[in-house]
Parts: structure tokens; sequence; C-alpha cells
């Protein structure tokens, strides 16, 4: 190990952080390591109590993140057979808006015994969704009020992110509000951990809370016209401080080396959403092209060199994935969820004891079927809205469409429908894109399911009529990471000076490719031209029967 | 047996033949049996032979008819111990459109050695669809001359129907064209065959070969347009005298009491068609109430005492169903159909093991869990176009829709739905009558699903908003035929002078019935106006997609 520079990338997912040691000079993956949480997604008492939490909460224990850089960094330290001071830089990613309130040093308000059993002083997971009443309230009011801000955010605030999580602290438990010193990113609070420096960084705060590099966060009157008690937030419990990503936010501190095992004062780079860290692990570091991570949902990245309103987007944050250009979010809300509740619901017996006799998963049987059609011959089209609309209509309360069944429809036309509707609705994502000012010409695709699906790869590729790309990596987010960590060491300790250049040398490209097949691309621009029409009419007002539907479910079941 | 009379009813079906003894005095069922037929359908190749045949193609053997005779009814008469002399009369119905060419003398040209290896010798089944070509030929013929007889038929005339079936034979085997002395409806054969008379029925000639009492056939000039070899097709291998329902045909001959051990001269009524027969068996024989036949797929009958053109709907004739009135049909070409693709399709092994082992058949245990559910709950709505639409909007080339899944939609919901999908395509037929001067007040249910499926039932009722009346027997077919057996051997003879007095006495409504239930139907009527906005958006030319869709299925299978 001695002439290889080394840095290692922490990724904390919503089960476990996963550490991995990389190579700086090629990017290649040394060492990797989980750790799952002890305590997991906590969404029903709290631990070592009885405190019973409300549905829609999810909470999380801050220990279980410190116990993953106690295990996971000494554990690829061991693998790899490396010293510690080859170890140049440490990255981490997270989950987000992921957050929790901590006193003025960082100590969580949970880990003290006065605050323990309350579940407000507890992490708030991203997929905590109590907060739907804050979030409501925050856009009505910012709509009303007049401030543009929602613009950036495709029109509205999710709950999932950071205001409402706080305001429901607030509104439920203004004790706890009261006694937080602090309310941070808990990827920003592990950075704190190990380096003693509160650094926020721009890719957190630009796209979960509110924040913008030329505007920063919304005006105090905004928060006092949310709740008086409100109007300082900023100020008094968070920072108008944020830093670019690939920033050194310190050294790791001696506890910290301790911990890991690595030399104290290691550069440590601010912290990253999982998402986006993904982009420049996938090579991209300019505009034009667009990073897909593909799992139980999309997410769309896409960078652009002038600042844009696309309609219906998650939200773009200038300098929110790599320095210097816009970075664009969007979202499927639906995706492998989509194909898991057809698989869970709506198959066989007989279907799946072929799957069993000859040895393969549910999955593989449908893919295998349904790669035997041919695009067209089904007849069906459907609409992938099973879980919403979370771009381009940005509507929760639409809903799914399977149209064109018959007697003779089999359950691998409809499966594989169901991937050509997640097509199409990427396809209308990248349009949309694409006629707003912001190119689209590749896709890099990334996450769990291209490796696992060829034939949604090949109908992602034919129906958006570009070139999909895979990465060389199943590790996008902890390589990510690490590539940071490279950047936050700087060139002198032998890492780079910009994530451009981590990602020249650090990433690549996977084998698989998939170009368009023109005579699929054809008849794919003819159904969705289809989905387009239905898209807009179900979608835009013309019926709004999906509303009317959901309306009427939420008051038949609220009487029962 | 000595003080009550009987006749027997003989249910022509399509897999086997059926005799049920009556007691003409209360309808009383005393005996039934059933005999297979031994070659049922012939849809790959002729019996004895390695003549294989084309995909559309179904046939059947005139000798199984024969054998219904010589066995089901000795058999009924064995069972119920009774005398030969007590049995007064014997009614029959039968599958429709099924035809056969035969000689002069009746004997069917396949069972002449020179024609038996001609499959256009055989007997066309009514679900033969290989006249296509000659139906849609036919329809734009009479559209372009200006012919009004279609408008009987809702606009169009079926490839199941007589003339497509006897223009195929003419188009493909013109010998065997030439070589027929008479094309018969299979129903007014099996009479002759008994009786020696060949004796045209009313209702066959009206609902499939565009005989109208006041018109009659069309006329000779339409069947030269068709074909020249045609112009005198009515004349010289078929009849312009056409017998009411409930008339005699004749008296059982020699030889047929031979075969059946009843005795020569027993009153044979002229035939029926299965469907229509079991009108007066549901005890209707006035105006104002809708027979249902429920099955595979829904067939719809009701009389009215003025003529109307009701759009969309299978077709009218006068005394079609029952002397002195209009009978309207209307049909439903997938409903029990709906729910056997689903539970084969798309029913998880979960729930087929659940079944399994709670003893329940997929249906009862789906049944159980979609009764649990409240109406409007699901959030889904369906179109029942699985099949094409039968009726209103008569139009093959539409398909199936869901809408308003998401990923918590069970497969209760989904089979739910679409058993309502199927009541709102009922409730849109009975509005359809209500609007053109055909009152539909009440329903009477009959066929294989009422008895098996309450939720169904109870379901149609809130739906319709009309109760729902059951039948007192499982066998509407035969007892409407043994009806029309004691019509035929008149009042004298121990029967009766009409249908009317016959359904009186012989016919009687089942225990169970469905009361529209109030809160229910106030959710359906929001439904069902939900239903009737996405029917006229996809069944009347806003938006073709399913049009567009099954052409670009056929045009890529085309190039497999």
């Amino acid at each position: 190990m001695s002439t290889h520079k080394y840095t290692i990338g922490v990724d904390f997912g919503t089960e476990s952080g996963r550490a991995v040691l990389v190579d700086v000079t090629n990017g290649q993956e040394i060492a990797a390591a989980i750790h799952p949480y002890a305590n997991g997604v906590i969404d029903e008492k709290l631990p070592d109590s009885d405190v019973q939490l409300e549905p829609d909460w999810a909470l999380q224990d801050p220990n279980d993140y410190l116990e993953v850089f106690k295990q996971a960094i000494p554990a690829v330290l061991k693998q790899s057979g490396g010293e510690a001071e080859d170890v140049i830089g440490l990255g981490i990613d997270f989950t987000a808006c992921t957050m929790l309130p901590t006193k003025a040093d960082g100590t969580p308000l949970c880990f003290l015994p006065e605050w323990r059993n309350n579940p407000h002083a507890w992490i708030k997971l991203w997929k905590h969704h109590a907060a739907q009443p804050e979030a409501n309230n925050l856009n009505e009011i910012a709509r009303e009020l007049g401030y543009t801000f929602l613009d950036r955010y495709g029109g509205k605030i999710s709950s999932e992110w950071f205001f409402p999580k706080a305001w429901q602290i607030l509104d439920e438990a203004p004790e706890v509000y009261e006694a937080a010193d602090r309310l941070i990113e808990a990827a920003d609070w592990v950075v704190w951990q190990l380096t003693g420096q509160e650094k926020r960084n721009s890719c957190t705060a630009g796209y979960k809370a509110m924040w913008s590099k030329r505007e920063g966060f919304p005006p105090n009157e905004f928060f006092k016209a949310l709740d008086p008690r409100m109007e300082n937030i900023v100020d008094q419990k968070m920072s108008r401080d944020i830093y670019t990503l690939g920033d050194k936010a310190g050294g790791l501190s001696v506890q910290a080396a301790g911990w890991t095992g690595l030399k104290p004062e290691t550069a440590v780079a601010v912290a990253n959403v999982d998402a986006h860290v993904a982009v420049p692990s996938a090579t991209v570091t300019e505009a034009g092209r667009m990073v897909i991570i593909m799992g139980t949902s999309n997410c769309h990245m896409v960078m652009g060199e002038e600042e844009a309103v696309v309609p219906g987007m998650c939200g773009y944050v200038d300098e929110g994935i790599v320095p210097g250009l816009f970075g664009y979010e969007a979202g499927q809300s639906c995706v492998g969820d989509h194909f898991a509740w057809f698989t869970d619901n709506c198959v066989s017996a007989a279907y799946e004891r072929e799957a069993e006799k000859r040895g393969l998963s549910i999955h593989e049987l449908l893919e295998e079927k349904a790669s035997a059609l041919k695009p067209g011959q089904s007849g069906l089209i459907a609409l992938d809205w099973w879980n919403g609309n979370r771009s381009v209509l940005v509507d929760v309360d639409l809903s799914g469409v399977l149209l064109g069944t018959t007697l003779a429809t089999k359950a691998e036309e409809i499966y594989r429908a169901l991937i050509e509707a997640t097509a199409y609705g990427t396809r209308k994502i990248i349009e949309t894109f694409d006629a707003h000012g912001v190119p689209v010409n590749e896709i890099v695709a990334t996450g769990g399911l291209p490796d696992r699906n060829k034939l949604l790869m090949q109908i992602y590729a034919d129906v958006s009529g570009r070139p999909i790309h895979t990465v060389g990596t199943t590790q996008g987010g902890a390589l990510g990471s690490a590539m940071h960590g490279a950047v936050a060491a700087g060139k002198a300790a032998g890492g780079y000076e910009t994530i451009q250049e981590a990602s020249k040398h650090m990433a690549r490209l996977g084998f698989a490719k998939y170009e368009p097949i023109p005579q699929n691309k054809a008849i794919y621009d003819k159904l969705y031209a289809e989905y387009n029409t239905l898209h807009d009419y179900f979608g835009r007002g013309a019926n709004d029967v999906m509303k009317r539907l959901k309306a009427l479910k939420k008051s038949v079941k609220s009487q029962i």
C-alpha cells in the first residue's frame, strides 16, 4: 500500500451504513463493510421504552451512526491490509432530509435522560411523514405571501424536508424545540462528530432546506409568518455558513481517530446527499448527461450551466451537485415498487411454481417472458402513477391506470406495460428538461435496477431515444463520498483539486451500454404519444376522476 | 303419476344436451338427465379423419343431438317412474345460430360419405367465428344499399349469425352450398327429426336470420347483391313460413317415439333459443321486467309493447320471446369470463394457498374478502371491455381499463372493481332501454352466477337501483322448453293455452331477492357517473387509443 493513497467513503442508508476504502489513483474499491443499525427504522415505539409512535412516524438513533464509524471503518482498514497513514481523506453521504435536535456541543437531545422518552428528541428519518400538516401550511403561507422560492422546488415543499420537520417539533413539543440549541441534518451532524466542526453542506441546505447560493434562506419574516417562535430559527438553531461540496470540513478529531483507527487530522469532506453524490461517481460532472438512480423509485439528476425553471421538478440548487453548475433533480415515486407490487399481488400460483421449478425469481421469470414480446404487441398502456406523480405534474393524488386489457392479456404483458410506463414517465421528465433549457443528451443509470433488469434498460433506451450507460461500481454513494474525501484532502496530500479531476481518475462507466433500437423507438414514439394524451387528460384537469375517487375513498374509510 | 300431466324440455347446450321432466300442474322438476356430445365441440379436426380445421372454426355432429333424444329422454322417464302416456308435450331449446346444410329429406350432408370429409358439410356451432369476412361484407353492403333492417340489430350483424355462416359455405365450398337442399338452424332440424315437419321458429329467424314479422326476410335483391348465387337462398334453401313460439310443430313420429320411449303423436313445440326460452321460465311474460342470464357473459332480455329502436342493442324481434310483445335483447360479452381471467392470471400464490388451506375456491375467497369492502373504498374503477363492448357501443375493438391503482391495491379490490364494472355496464344497458321507450322496472337474474356470487347480486342491485329476483330453477332453459311443450299440447290435453298461463303455473321466483341499499346506491351513483364519463371518452371517439393500440398490436404481430 506504500505508493498508493486511499480515501474512505461512508454511505449512510436507511437500514445500515457502509464504508468503502478506495484507491485514489484509479478508484478501485479495495474493501467494503456494512454495519446494520441496531435500532434500524424506529416506527413503532422508542427503544427501551413503552412510548408508542403515531402512524407515519419514522425515527433513528444517532448512536447507530457512530457505530458505523466504530465498526465499518476499522473493518475496511483491516480487510485492505493497509496503513492508516495512507488514508488521506474521508467523505460521507446520507439519506436526507434526516434531521435531529442537539445541544450546542452537538449532543443529540435523545442522548439526554430528560429527553430520551420524547419522540421529538430523536432523529426524524427522511421517510418520517407526520409533518404533512406543517408542509401544507408552509406551502399555503408561502404562496399567499408571494414568496418565489417555491419555484425552485416545483411549486411545493415536501413534508419530508427540513422546515416541516422542524415546525412539527415546535407544534407538538415546544419544550424540545426550546431545548434544541441546534437543528441539523444528520449528514452534517456526523461530520461534526468526526471533526468537531459544525459545517453545513450546500446539497442538503439547497435541496431540503430552501437555501440558495444567491438568496440564502427565506427571510426571517417568512418564518415568523409560519409561527412567531420560529422567526429566528436560522440564526438561533442553524447557520448561514453553507459549504461547497468537496470542501474540507476539518481534520479527524483525536476522539474520532480512536473510533476509526485512522490518523488524527485526516481530511474530512463536508457531507453530501446519497443520491447527489452518486452523480460524479457515475462519471458525470458536466451538463447534458443525466444520471438516473433506479431503484424502488427513480431519481433523475442533471446539471445545467444556466438557471432554468423547469415545471414540476423536485428542485434545483446552484452548486447542489457539483461546484459551478446548477444541479437539477426530478423523480418518479414508483419504479421498482411498481414491479414489486405487481409480483406481490398479481402473479399467479402457476407462474410461482414455474419460477421455483426453474430456479428463477419471479422477476427473472417475468423478465424472460416479457423479453419475448415486441413493443406494441400486448396492446397495453399504463400510467405509472401507482404512488402519485412526483415530477412534471407533482400531484400525489393521481393514481395508476392500465388500459387495453383483454381476456388474452398475460401477466408478463402487464409487467412489461408497467416497465414501459415508468420509461414514458422518464421520457416525459427528460423532454420537460430539454424544453426548458436543460438539455439531456445521454443517460447514465445507477442504483439497484440497472444490473438486475436488462429488459428495463433496453426499454428505457428505446423509449427515451437516448443511449444509456451503466456505471462501473455498485457502490455509487460510497465511491462518490470517497471521491469527495480525495478532493477535501487536496492534491498536495495525494488527492485532487476538483471533483472533475477526481471523477476522471476514480469513476468509470460499466461494460453494459444500451443503444436505442430504431424500430422499437418508432413504435414507442406512437405509444408515448398515447401516454402523453392520457397523462394530460387525467393529470391536467380534463378529468379529475382520480382525485374524486381518492376523496370518495377517504370519506368512505372515515365512516368505517 | 295418474292425475298429473308432464312435459319434457330438452336444452341443447354447447357440450351436452339435458332433458328435464316437469309436472305441468306446478312446474316441479321431477327428473333430469344430461347426455354429453360424443364429439363435443369440433375445432381441431373432423371426427375419424385427418381433415384439419382452421382457427376460429367450431363444428358439431348432428348425430350427437339425436343421441340426446335416445339417451336422456328414456333416462328421465325411467327416473321419474312415470308412464309415457302422461307426457303430453315436448319442447326444445338450442344454442343459436347453430346451423347445418341438409338434403331435402333432412339428412345432414355430413352423414353422407361423399361429403363427410368436407368441414362445410358439418354443423357450424354458434361460436364458429370464421365467417367474419362475410359478416363484414354483409354489413358494408347493407349499409351502402341503405337497408334499414340493420337498425333492428344495433347496426351490425354478427359473424355468429345465419347468413354470414351460409355465405361462408358458398364462398369456400360452393359445391356444398349447391348440394344443400336446405340450410337450417339445428333447433329447427331436431324438431324436424322428432316430427317429420320442417317448421322454423320465429325466435331464431328473428334474432339470427334478419327476419321480422312485418317485413319477413330481406328481399332477394339484397342477397343477390351479396352474391348472385345467393339471390334465392330463402326460397330455395329456407322457408318463409315462420312459426310462433308455443305453436305445435307436429306430433312425435313413430321413429322418434321409438328413440325416446314416448308415445307417437306427443305434441312437439316449435323450437326456441336457449337464452330466450329462459325468460318465461323466469316468470317473465310481460313488459317492464328484465331477465338477465348471468354467466360467462350477460344476456339481457326485456319485452316492450311498442316497437322502439334502442341504440346498440343486439336485436329486437316482434314476438321473438313471447307472442304479442316485442322482444329486446342486449348483451355484455364478458362477465364471468372477466373474473375467470382475473383468477387465472392475477391472483397470487399466497391467496391460492389461503384458499386451499381454508377449503375455499379462489372465487369464494375473493368474494369473502371483497365483501368486506364498502363501495368506493378501493378507489378503483374499471371499464368492463376485456372482450369489447357488445351493447350500446357495439365495438369489439374496445378493451379494458383499470384506473385508480396504488401500491396498496389488493387483489380483492380489483376483483370487486371488475364486478362493479360489469354492473355499470348493465346499468348503462338498462338506462339506454329506459331512455328509448322500453322501461325496465325490475330484474330477474338467472344463469350460473346468481346462486354462486351473492356479492355480485347485491352490487348489481345497488348499482342499477332496481330489485333483483332470482329464479326458482337451475334449469331455466329446459323448464322453459317444457313450458312451451305444455302450450303446444294445449289445454284439452292437460296443458295450457298460452305461455302466460304456463308461466303462471310452472315458473317461480327463487327465495333470494336483492334490494338496493340506499347508501350504497348513493355512492354507486357517483361512481357510475365516472364510469359514464370514461365510457364516452374512450368509447365514442374522444380518444380512440384502444383502437390504435389494437391496430398496432395487429401490425406488430403480423411482422413476427
